[in-house]
């Protein structure tokens, strides 16, 4: 089974979603970073990406995006790039997720119902540390993965099980983009 | 310091660049797998990651290559792409050779000259195996390096020291070629 992860693309920062100083909000801080939607440059700097990944005539069964917008908007355009006809949401995606947690959801989601190519969008320092996860069994905080980086994984059967993959790539966004920072 | 590590291209067989059944050959078989050159198609496919390489503004301060023939033809395509105006041999990037003893000639070679960005062409499973020593301290025998491919690391400081290195990127060739594997 082959698993990437992809990071969102560039998006706002928080502070464009916040409220005016005298406004009365109760939204949280949280609340307000799951708002933050792509950029202008983090969609153009996505689409680049699927158009890399459609011209290498890559394909994922299935893509699950964090429910965030910033990542919902990024797995919306892999999808309108025909990467995956099929997208679902996981809230263990969010950076509060954790690993056993998601894994626990996919092995659910995966019943009678195998997968051979996944790819999951979410958001850092998560995905790194779970691909170390995957790969070595720890988080040693060594992968360095840019928003709209993607980092391939293959495993030796099709259960994602953690310690046992193989890294097949990690591939900063402008390797896959025009050729500009 | 930036270390990017290169594997050298597709290769002709051990085979065709073997003695005739009928002819007396003192040369051994490690011999006969140093003078194995390029194929045209590992030579095409290395040029086109360099192109994507220098579109990307990339060069490296120096490139240091095994003397085998064909990483220095992979080397020499990226001395001629002008990723690099400086090459130099080194003994130790043999297959056979290992990563303390390649360390300790590169220490004695930069006494004075420090140098910020390196790559060095060479072989597997050497260079999987070197940049996991690199970044976990250990081998775990989890990165797959495909001829062509490029590992890149970054290093706190200017020294090269095992068990300190980031995981910049891991790049195959597909990626960074014509989209054609």
């Amino acid at each position: 089974m082959y698993l990437y992860l992809i990071r969102h693309g560039i998006a706002e920062d928080v502070a464009s979603t916040m409220p005016a100083e005298n406004e009365v909000s109760h939204q949280s801080e949280i609340d307000r970073d799951e708002l933050r939607s792509l950029t202008k440059v983090g969609r153009k700097k996505i689409a680049q990406v699927a158009d890399r990944l459609t011209k290498l005539d890559m394909t994922f069964d299935l893509i699950v995006t964090s429910p965030l917008v910033r990542a919902h908007q990024t797995a919306e355009i892999l999808i309108d790039k025909q990467l995956s006809s099929q997208l679902e949401v996981s809230a263990d995606l969010k950076p509060i997720g954790n690993l056993p947690a998601w894994l626990m959801w996919w092995q659910a989601r995966t019943i009678d119902r195998p997968i051979s190519t996944l790819a999951i969008v979410g958001h850092e320092p998560n995905f790194s540390q779970w691909a170390e996860l995957f790969v070595f069994g720890k988080v040693v905080d060594r992968f360095m993965l840019k928003k709209g980086g993607i980092i391939g994984l293959k495993f030796a059967d099709d259960r994602l099980a953690i310690g046992t993959a193989q890294l097949m790539c990690l591939m900063p966004p402008k390797y896959l983009g025009d050729g500009k920072n």
